[in-house]
Order: C-alpha cells, then structure tokens, then sequence
C-alpha cells in the first residue's frame, strides 16, 4: 500500500527502548478501530469538529457539516488546557453530555480531550476514544490512568517533544495496558513565528518506518491560520500520514477559541476534495 | 538592595494578564518562608540535595553535608518523572519518609516534587515546599492542586515555557488559593546541544523587573555538567536570582541519575565560597 | 490553477518591506525562466544532481540519470561551504569546466553555488542559474553581486532564517538588479535532531500567498536522509511547491559528502513517478 | 587566576577537529594584544561605544564617555549588516575616517566589523581589530581574507551557531594565517522572544574549558533592552568571561541603531562600576 519500499528497522537498542511502540523488521502497522473508524489502514481517517464544545449548541451542526464533507471521527474539548486561568476552560461534565448529545444524532464517535487523572473515568464513559494533548504528554500519571482504562488513546506530540521523548510517551501508555494508541503530529516550536507552529513532516515520515502505531496529523495547531490548512492536510496525505485532525466551525468568527486556525464547512468539504485526489495518488482513500 | 535603581512597571495590559504575579510600579519584593529560608530576601537561599532520594541511605550523608557547606533547604525527588517507563521512578511514599528522616535528622526544611494531584496531600504532609517540576508547568489540575493546598511552591520553568506561559501558570497556582510561590529557571531547550540545556538569565533578570515573586535558578539541569555548574552558580547570583538549586550528591558516580550533573561535597563547598564572594560583590549575602 | 482560492494580498506595512517581493492583491505569480525550465507555471521544475562536482567522472553519469528521469536543471557545487575548513571544499574552478562539460552533453541548465563576491563572474560565466547557499542568506555584499550580474537567483533559506529575514535577503538582490529570483526552502534548525533540519512547508504555503516568487523545496537538506527523501517530495509537491531540489548520486555510497541523503537513479525515477501522480491530483504537472 | 580548578582537556577527536582552537590538557590561555588592551589575561577588556558610526558627530562624545569609564576599546561599526537593504547601511569609508579620528582624539583602540572580503585592506587600514560579524561567521572567503590580514579578529557567534561551528569558524581564520583570535557570545536564537536573543553562558564556560582562545559577551545584543545589559554584565564576568562588548550612545533615543539597547553614559558607568566589584570576587580586575 505504501509507495515507499523501504522500511527501516529498528536498531537493537531502539528495540529495548521502545519494546511495545517500535516496529521490529517486518512488522506490520498496527490497526486501532474506534467505531467504524480505522486508523492504519488504507483508508484515512479524518477526524474534525470545534476546538471546544461550546455552550451555544454549534455542536450539532458542525458535527453534521464534518460528517456530511466525509468526517468519521467528532472532535471537540469539554476540558480545555489554556495557557492562562482567565481563559475559558470548557465546558466540563455539561460539555461530555453535549459530546454524547452529538455522537447520538450524527453517528460518529467521539474523540475528546481528559486532563486530569480523576476524570480519566468520566471521560472514557462517553468518549470513544482519549485524547492526550499537547501539554500533557509527560504528564506520566495521566499517561498511565488512560492506559489502564483500555480504551483507545490519540497521543498528541508536545510544542517540544522530540521524536524519542514521544515514542517513550507511547510506551507508558502501553506499559500500563493500552493496546491501541495513534500518534497525532500538531507542529513543534521553533523560532520561526510567521505561523503559530512549525508543522514536522519529517517526523511523520520517519516515525511511519520506525514505529508500528498509526500517525496522524493536525495541521489547524501547527499553522494557526485558517488560509494555510488545506495545503497542509494535502501535504500531510501525500507524505503518508494515517488520518488528519481538523479544526472546523460552522461559524469561526463566533468559536470561543482557536477561530483564527478554523474551517467553515465549505473550505473543509473543498479540503476534503483535494486530499481525496492526493490520497488516490498515493495509493490511499479518504 | 538591588544595584540596578531601574525597575520596569508592568503595562496595563500585562496587568490584566497577571494579576496576582506581576509587578505594579514601586511594589515590593515578595518574601517567601519556608522554615527559616526566606526568599526574595537580600541573603540568597541554597537548595541543595540529590535528584532522588535514594534506597541507598545516601540521603541523609548528603542532606548533612549540604547542610554543613551552607544549603538552607534540602533538595530531593521521591516522586521522579523521568522520560522512559523503564528508568527508575522515584521510592515514591517510602522516599517521602525518607525526607522526614532527612530533615529530622539535619534540621532543614524540605522542597521536593509532586506529580499527581491525588498525591498532593501525601506530599504536603511532609514537604516544606512543594515543586512542580518543569514537564508539569503547565498540568493545570496538579497547579490548581497545589495552591488549594496553602504550602509554598516551587515553580519550575519547562523546557519550552514563554515568560508569558511560566507566569500564567503561577496565576494558576496563585488563583486557586496559594501564597507563596517562587520561581525557578532550569534551562531552556535550544538548538544547541553542546551542554543538556541553556541556562536563561536574560529572563531572571527581566522577571526580577516583571514580577514581586522571587526567582531562583537551578544550573544543574540547565547545563547538565559538574564542570560548569560552580561558574554558572556564580553567574546567577551576579545576575540577581534570589537562591540556587543544586543537585550534590555525596558520591556523584553511585547516584541513580543525574549523576553527571551532581557536585561532590567539597566541589560544593567551594562552589559556595566562591558565590558568598560574587554575593558581596552586588550586595547581597549567602 | 493552484486549489486554494484564496490568495493573501500584503498588508500594507509588508508592501514598504517588501516592494520588489511582496504580492500585491491580484497580482500575478511570476514566472523564472532558465533555459527550458520554467518556475512558477503549472509544470514544476525538478533540480536534480550531486552534492559537488567531484573529480571522479561521476557527474555525467548522474547528469545523464537524472535527465532521463525526468529532471529539467542539473544542480552540482563547485564551490562548497564546509562547515570546517578541513573537510573538501569542492573543485571550484575545475569544478566549473565540469559543470560546462555536463550541461553540454546532457542539454541540461545548470544550477550552482556561488559563495564569493570575487566569483560571481566566473561563475555567471558557466552557470544558467546561480544559487546563494544557506549559509550566504544573510551575506549583503555577495546578495548585491548576484543581484548585479542579472542572472537567474536561487535563494535557499538559511537554517536560522526567518520569513521576515528571507524576504528581506531577497529585496538585497532584487534592489540591486536582479529580476528573476527563486526562493528555496531546505529546513530549518530546531531542537529535534532524529532529522538533519525540520523540514518547513507552513512557510511554502505562506510565501505562496504572500510573494508573487517562486517557491521550491530541497528535501535532501531538510531531512539529512535518503529513506525520507520521497515521501517528502511528495508533501511539497502536494503543498503547492513550484519545484523540487534533489540530491541524486549514481552511487552514493561513494559521495565525497551528503551521500546519506543522496538518492540512486532507480530511487530518483520511483520518487519521480510518485511525484507527477501527486502533481497531477492538485492540477499540477512535472 | 580561575576560581574553577577543573580544566577538561579535549578529547583525541576534538584534537583532529580543531588543532589550532582547541585546549590541550594543561595549555595555557592565550593572549591577544590589541593596543594596550589584552584579551585573556587577569585584567577584563570592555570594548564600548555606539552601534553605528553616525554622521552626526556623537562618536568622539561617546568615545570619550566610555574611556572615560574604564572602557578599553572602542567598538562602532561603518558597515552595518542590516536585515534590509532599505534601512541605514552605515558610512562606510566615511564611516573609518571618523573612526581614525576618534582613535587619535580619545587614544583607544578601534574594533570595527567587515562584511566583504574586498574591504578587508580598507578596514583593517584603520582598524586595530577585525570584527567577524553574527551574520559572517560561517562567509569562509571573509573569514579566510580576515585571517590573512593578520590583524586581531573578533568572532562573534552567530545566532543560531553551535559550538562545533563556531571553533571551526575559527580554525578557518587560524588556519589561513591569523593568529590572534578573541570569541564573543552575543546570544542564540531560541523559541523565546521576550528578549531579543538569549545570552547563552553555558557556551561561554563551557568554552574556557574547550579553548585556548579568549572568549568575551556582548550582553547588549543577547538582550536587546538597556533595563537587562547591566546585570547580565555581571553575570558574564562572574562567570568568567575575559570582557564585555557594550552599546553605549551618549543619546541612545537618537541612535540611527539599537537605540533600545544602548546603554547612556552614566548607566554605563554604573555598570562598569558593580563589574568591577564582581570581577574582584572572581580574582580578576577591570
């Protein structure tokens, strides 16, 4: 399936390292199923929806616009991690019920953001699938409560992670019962600040040989800007990633956060198109 | 006190920003007590200790002689978060006895850090001062956690962090009800990879100017090499940090990690020597 | 012709920074024309060769390769910037008489490096195109002499350059009389290091909308590693890139420098044929 | 005359990479003479004065300030490297006949930068020491002409230089003739921008260990705001570096450059006095 012959295996101490995330010589890539999504296989996933669950009831209706432009996975945060305390935070429990509300009348799972160990039960209660964010990715006790609670794990990379720290990530979770978990790339630090993050494709492309999990990537957080996202979701396609993580709003102007990085529904049904080209073009469906 | 008269107000806008960590024009320094360590104050405070308590019963040899070459307050991690599942995590609640044995037996308070906010009470009963370390700068449920807890905190900066971020993690800690918290540069991660990390004193002195808190450094982490910690000890006190983290260890080779960048006693000792002298120099006292 | 209708006219603070690069609202992409090459157009431009001219006769076999494969420019140092002044330094004049004979028995333009303002003559004498290395992004009277000598330009990003500096290195030679420029991009320096440079297309989606200039991508530099070649070519040409820059040796284990990242002629054609796949699906020809 | 006793000698591998820049186990520090000032030695040499060489006549005023407060060299630069080609680009020749009279009127010694190798005659005609700008420290053919000069050069790092690029920026000065070679730190660029760049002292220790040459800090371009520069002054003579490299303007709200970061005459002589009350701390004088 892959255009790329080649696949490099993992160098012994690489194997010591990472002995549950590395991929041995000849493995084969790992398929982690939420719902009917399928994140490994030939066939992308693309998960999209608000950046938060929002209390105007905007959930209904971009979860529909994702869907009907070809979504399989709902995205959307009830808990927030803001830089600042005077930030809203999300909607919390009121916003788990909403995620739930949104899954029942479209169909599609759910994949939501859990912060704090306590609420790693309250969360996998309605989610399908955990969500560890950027800023949590060594924060161990998390890592390990969403490992025991078996469901699947999206395991965002860090503003700063680099790729050993991550995979190291992933082996916590997997060291502590998790069985299916999928990277997510979102863009890294750097000095460049023309765009709110540098998205790391080449990383993407190495951890394809170097690890047997499934990467994804979320070009909305590694540009920030709503006019750059589409080329980045064709990029990403084309490089070879699992699957893309999309930040759309049926009204971006309105999103109480993250609105400059948002697609309305017709820009992401037109990204949709385009990637399904590019997707064809390297052997894959969206 | 300080020999530079220039103190920079902070801009309405930051005001809003951080309200309870910025500094209005003409406020005072804040002074911080953790037993009879005082922060913020002209004599300069010296944490000193091993990374972690370890099973060797080395701790209370080193707690001894830190205390003895003039450490103030005793350093060491029972809780460790460390990058791989597969390296040593710390003693945990066998450590945190350990601690009191230390502390008991030399007469120092106790700074050490918490990684779990459903560990924060069990630390708190025995710490002077809790850490949150710098891969959890910003764990919001575990920020929050600890200022309800009232204990003074320690607050690392992450590898990653903005002077925007670190401050708007202590209104995290300082909105949910802590006091007195004091900032700690580590290190930032660069491009340069000649030395672990890269000691950032243009942001001690601009916090100095920023902020009432009073910030340390910690040059041990920030460099990762017994060789350059004594200059960089110096260095920081030139610069105006209000205290130094230091990780000594009665036998550098034995310890269980960080062993590199772990001073013997008497390197320690000299290192103090010399920092009482640079002290001086700016009118200051160790 | 690009999928992306929208197009981000300059601000206008960008337009008194940036008169001679910046895109105006509505204003054409310009087209470089270097002998049967044309940048900015519909089809991309693919340059393709060694790292240097090296002494050994292998430039005409790897010239005759890439052409079959279907590059359009050859690229080969005759000078070459080393980081230290021990390691080869390439043929330079030498090395041009061997670019001539190259492009005189494959019919290929030639793209080469120029890093002394006293060379820019011999080398105009030989070169179609002359390229400013990383390394020379930011070296004023070397831009002003290439700007002078009124030969096509391939700028390369610096590892360090940002958007801003770039542009702004740009205008050096487009103020001193050059008027057909190219602007390469060939990853920048960051702290992850599991890839020789961090490959940065947000900014080859961002210039796309903010310079009327072509816009191409090295991905050899960026990733350091011949495994990730391809794939990356792929993104860029998905991206919207107006070419590509590829490190092709007939044998690169041979390579007297770069022969990690150099792919073989059988490596070239697969990434080749992948590639006009992808150009295809976003309307786009090599 | 170190208050550090440790001297880490270079390893074989270190030895082949930089023969002539490189510390042997048990070498001595060199000496770099220019005029009266003597880089290396017990006494510090503070080279000051304005960023530019202006036309309006303030270079003899402000010469004058900083002989006058202990400054030994006088710093000022006629060919500026500026971002732009559409900001002041300094006098020039014009611009080394003002620095030939304020060497004549004040006595002090002059270090000036060079951009192109063809000005290397011209400048080092006037100049007592040849500055290797942050933009040129990798332009080999400057680098090399500069060392063929045989004059003092002054390399400065670059913003984003390793320290493996920046010996080996000197071995090619050293290795094409020069011989004295003094090191300046003047700040990395890193992800944080609440400063211009971040002063990296780590580097500077870590390279009196590393090399025999002398190793300097340029405080006022590693902050970029006058409220910092005196601290971290400080700061890098506490750390043991063999001088300071500051931006003094006798009117720094009319400088045509830098002007944030220039210190005014009397801030600079308030610096100047708490250095040297640091330097006697650390055995050493200004």
């Amino acid at each position: 399936m892959s255009p790329d012959p080649q696949l490099k295996p993992l160098r012994p101490a690489d194997a010591d390292r990472y002995p549950r995330s590395g991929r041995a010589a000849g493995q084969e890539a790992t398929l982690v199923r939420v719902g009917a999504a399928v994140f490994g296989g030939q066939r992308l996933v693309v998960a999209a929806g608000p950046c938060a669950v929002e209390p105007s009831g905007s959930l209904l209706a971009t979860a529909a616009a994702v869907r009907d432009a070809g979504a399989t996975l709902l995205r959307a945060g009830a808990y927030k991690p803001r830089t600042s305390p005077y930030d809203f935070q999300g909607l919390g429990r009121e916003g788990l019920a909403l995620l739930a509300e949104a899954r029942d009348a479209t169909g599609l799972p759910v994949v939501t953001e859990v912060l704090d160990p306590r609420d790693v039960e309250a969360v996998a209660a309605v989610a399908d699938m955990l969500q560890i964010g950027s800023r949590s990715v060594q924060n161990v006790p998390l890592l390990r409560e969403v490992g025991r609670s078996g469901k699947p794990v999206l395991l965002k990379r860090g503003m700063m992670t680099t790729v050993h720290e991550w995979l190291s990530a992933a082996e916590y979770v997997l060291s502590a019962g998790g069985r299916d978990l999928v990277l997510c790339e979102r863009g890294i630090r750097t000095f460049e600040d023309a765009t709110r993050n540098t998205l790391d494709l080449n990383t993407v492309v190495l951890l394809k040989q170097r690890t047997h999990l499934p990467v994804i990537v979320d070009p909305s957080h590694a540009c920030g800007d709503a006019n750059l996202v589409a080329a980045l979701c064709r990029a990403a396609v084309a490089a070879g990633a699992d699957g893309l993580l999309v930040e759309v709003h049926v009204d971006p102007l309105l999103a109480l956060s993250d609105g400059d990085q948002s697609l309305d529904p017709a820009a992401f049904r037109a990204a949709m198109t385009a990637c399904r080209a590019v997707a064809a073009a390297v052997g894959r469906e969206i």
